[in-house]
């Protein structure tokens, strides 16, 4: 298939080798032309991915192909809307989405942006444990591809499986994007806890009560309840608490280290999608009247400067009563 | 509240502290001359818990106390049986499990042990996310109390919560001692997948499928569904799989490593349950007519010296489908 791909992060670059390393004729947008020149001699990008090479069945161009059969949307949620209005596709093309974010005001997550400004109806969402480093080095993972499509996300599937990369298949477009974005802010909150030196167990009960939180509110949004204990829910959790990778957990490492969200966004190369997202998933659990007390204690944390050791407290010292009282 | 513990292994040294800490009067039963005046005069076990100290609240006697209001068995699985024929309580007492295996043969879970042995009715199961390392630290945990009866689960949560131990009540017995039995089993194949290099992406993808099989096979024995989604099941899946405090994770790694089980038995101090309860997964998930890869996969590696690299890659690599197809 001829894939066009949009945004030369960490996570694009990965997926252009990978779809590129299935067979597929595969085009990755850059612009600026030192970068595109740098990116077309040396293949690499050192500062996000280094060592990972871009095969050369990718080409790099700062035009994008408007039929492509696929384009694969690898940018921030901060910058989707833009991007989407920049770029056409045909109608036939499958627009896919990897952003793991909601958008801040909107609330919209990204395919609804994306069947907003496009009118296409041909979008899927592809989403799990998929931590670029070790995708582009071939280690093995799994993620979801959802949509409401069953043809296009098969294909979708068919274009992104590979010898080390499997794709499973979903309906549930709604549950796989949104446990995708919600679990940054637990991340946060994980990496609190292990910055503050807090534990192996104060850290399980936290994911664990985190994914409660996110499935709550995920299905009062609308998701399928069993999408949350699947791939792209607990097994991107899982992914994104216990990783050295993680953007997001590292985030809380530095907050529990005394750090403003200041200083935090001024020292990283990388986007945390996570400290965006807990604004708007705040927003949301009040919109659909869903307790959120983890997301609440995040928010206070980036936003309000609250106590890293209180805002924990807070969470572990809940009264005696039934797990699911 | 008097209470009675029987085992002094991490767990049950955790437990005595803890409990006395609370305010209870604990007796901790010890077996053998020297060992009960080492731990009587040094308050502590050096190789199994270096530098937890148990408070003057805890009483070491090689005798326990028939009248005990709460006897708390904090022995390995296996050795469950012969515990409950050599030590009897009063018809008040209540009896709790901390033991997180399934006995071989019989096949039953440690509370339908007791049931049988005992003939008591007023029995409650505590497991949960907890590293007998960090409870004796005072570091944040948290645990879910089982049982038929919510007085004795009351009782039993009353005990035990403390400042630091959170501990929530359930009545789904069955659930709460799947859950902490097999758990075990899929913390193995994580060790395996951690120490061949596979990365977190894999790891979590492992985990993911693993609470799956936990919840396929529990629910053919009756529990509950939504108890695997909680503190029992998918917290003590994560603490176990990702803790270096795990044995049953370090028992996977020594695999991975080309250790066979005979040698990786020599070398242990600590009992890692996952070793035995593989075994008896296999068979129940055969009598219920359950699918378990993951634990037909660690039995081979266990029992049949399969290849590490192998076992995973069966894992891995399943057909291109639905994700709960």
């Amino acid at each position: 298939m001829n894939i066009q791909i949009l945004g030369a992060g960490g996570w694009g670059l990965a997926v252009a080798r990978l779809l590129a390393n299935n067979g597929n004729a595969v085009r990755l947008w850059r612009r600026g032309a030192d970068k595109l020149a740098s990116l077309r001699s040396t293949r690499e990008e050192p500062r996000l991915l280094p060592g990972v090479l871009l095969p050369a069945g990718v080409e790099v161009s700062p035009e994008t192909d408007p039929d492509a059969d696929i384009a694969v949307f690898a940018v921030p949620s901060h910058a989707m809307r833009n991007t989407l209005m920049e770029h056409h596709f045909s109608q036939k093309t499958i627009l896919v989405n990897l952003a793991k974010g909601i958008e801040n005001d909107s609330l919209k997550r990204m395919s609804q942006l994306m069947r907003e400004l496009t009118g296409s109806a041909r979008i899927v969402a592809i989403s799990g444990p998929n931590h670029a480093e070790e995708v582009g080095r071939d280690l093995p993972a799994t993620a979801v591809a959802a949509g409401p499509w069953e043809e296009d996300r098969d294909a979708v599937q068919t274009a992104f499986t590979g010898r080390t990369f499997r794709v499973y298949t979903s309906p549930d477009l709604t549950g796989v994007e949104l446990g995708g974005a919600l679990k940054n802010i637990i991340a946060i909150a994980a990496g609190v806890s292990d910055g503050l030196g807090l534990g192996d167990n104060a850290k399980a009960a936290l994911m664990t009560r985190g994914l409660a939180e996110i499935s709550r509110l995920g299905v009062a949004m609308g998701a399928d309840p069993l999408t949350f204990a699947g791939l792209s829910g607990m097994g991107d959790l899982i992914a994104t608490c216990c990783s050295r990778h993680s953007r997001n957990r590292a985030v809380g490492e530095q907050i529990a280290a005394g750090k403003s969200l200041a200083q935090i966004l001024a020292d990283s190369v990388k986007v945390a999608e996570g400290i965006r997202t807990t604004r708007a998933a705040l927003e949301l659990g009040r919109r659909f009247n869903v307790d959120t007390p983890i997301t609440e204690q995040v928010c206070h944390l980036l936003y309000d400067g609250s106590s890293p050791r209180e805002a924990i407290a807070t969470l572990m010292a809940r009264d005696a009563k039934p797990e699911r009282g």
